[in-house]
């Protein structure tokens, strides 16, 4: 199933005792449907706060509840700010994260003066002009295959920190402006982290150069601060069976994408 | 001063004894700055859950309040879901009602089969598939100088009902479509009761051809269902010395602009 949520008001995605999270709202529906308890597995793990436009889920059930009415019941039933777009049946074994050849998240940033009420839950804000050529030309040490230990939080316990960012792309509109980033999978605050180091760059308090000083430290304290949750959208995740979530899109991706060049700025 | 604020959470603007309204917030906090009273007059009346992007308003003080740290500290006090960006002193008579020559709303409506999480507070959700090109036909009915009182809130008190609209713009990015309407003035729930009517064009329960009937009923059961508040925006207001909000505009002017072709799509 394709997800969509505004994280505003969801502590994370994933499943806590007696918190409000976007699997727990999925899964408790689910199972009022199924008549059976529902374990959803989630491609991305996003952080409370941090909204989804092509978050996609797998779970497995063994109820007889009409295909062709899930979409609408589920409609019916979730609440304002999560929403199902898409569902399909898929082969035994597929696994919404384990399946997922590649992620794509947007980052949206208001850049000027004074906050923004209408962004205030969609962006971050900052208030310095953003200097993007700074920005992109930092973004470009970051592309192609690194040990991002440094962008990632401490004690994230992955197994390996090495990752392939495969794009990373940085516009803006006006005083919007916007970071999209694809990988095949990101550590814990990656991008946030990655955010918040071009956040950075683009005021001048960081030099572009001392990008590949920061990848080598291998240490977190190297990297800028984590930029904060508001900004984040888990825009798209691809699969090998040729299904993408990103090119599947929703009305609008999120506030990061309208900051976006190019076609996919709107779809 | 030029304001923006998320409507959602206010009980609209004008102030109200016991509720959140978007005056009260203003009028306690430029009190507070002021030392003394303040009493705001507004160039449009929101209601409770529509947006302003630009609305402007006035008011007389006597403080000796340093004009430039004026910003600054409406930024510090003012809550997340109301922001000042411009402020300006005026000529003495100068009203931000009276002295407007021009306003612009907008209207943004999500047009998907499922209600999307991330609009739920800044658009309208319309699930049939609206026809752009009847929308286009019946607003031209619309433009130019038309009694309005079909259009109007019952019981709307306003001396006249006939108002000039100016333009009437409608467009879409993918599945957002968005109304932009310009006139001298606007009656009572006007935009929404237009807005509601050309949705229902739109999805063709009404003919475009049956505009001026409803026009010249001058009863609002001619007209169709009022649009809920959430997708307006008070866009801009112009003056006749120049200054004009919409001119001046903040990141984004709300979901209904995103819709709108052309250069002022984004700013």
């Amino acid at each position: 199933m394709t997800v969509e949520y505004d994280g505003t008001d969801f502590c994370g995605f994933q499943w806590q005792p007696n918190l409000r999270t976007v699997a727990g709202v999925l899964e408790i529906t689910l199972a009022r449907l199924f008549s059976h308890p529902v374990k959803l597995t989630a491609a991305g793990r996003t952080d409370g706060g941090v909204h989804a436009t092509g978050q996609v889920v797998s779970l497995a059930t063994s109820a007889t509840f009409p295909f062709e009415r899930l979409l609408p019941a589920l409609q019916a039933l979730l609440p304002a700010d999560c929403s199902v777009r898409r569902a399909e049946v898929v082969p035994e074994g597929f696994s919404a994260r384990f399946s997922a050849v590649e992620r794509t998240y947007c980052y949206a940033i208001s850049n000027r003066r004074e906050p923004s009420p209408l962004l205030s839950r969609y962006a971050a804000h900052e208030s310095q002009p953003l200097d993007l050529a700074a920005m992109r030309a930092a973004a470009e040490h970051l592309v192609g295959e690194h040990d991002f230990r440094s962008f990632s939080a401490l004690g994230d316990g992955a197994p390996t920190t090495i990752r392939r960012v495969g794009q990373l792309r940085i516009a803006a509109r006006g005083e919007l402006v916007g970071l999209q980033i694809t990988a095949g999978g990101f550590l814990h605050h990656m991008v946030r982290t990655i955010a918040g180091t071009l956040i950075e760059c683009g005021v001048g308090r960081r030099r572009p150069a001392e990008m590949p000083g920061i990848l080598a430290a291998l240490d977190r304290r190297a990297a800028g601060a984590t930029a904060p949750p508001q900004g984040l959208y888990l825009a798209g995740v691809r699969y090998a069976d040729g299904y993408d979530s990103y090119a599947d899109p929703p009305a609008l991706r999120g506030f990061a994408e309208a900051a976006l060049d190019g076609p996919c700025a709107f779809p």
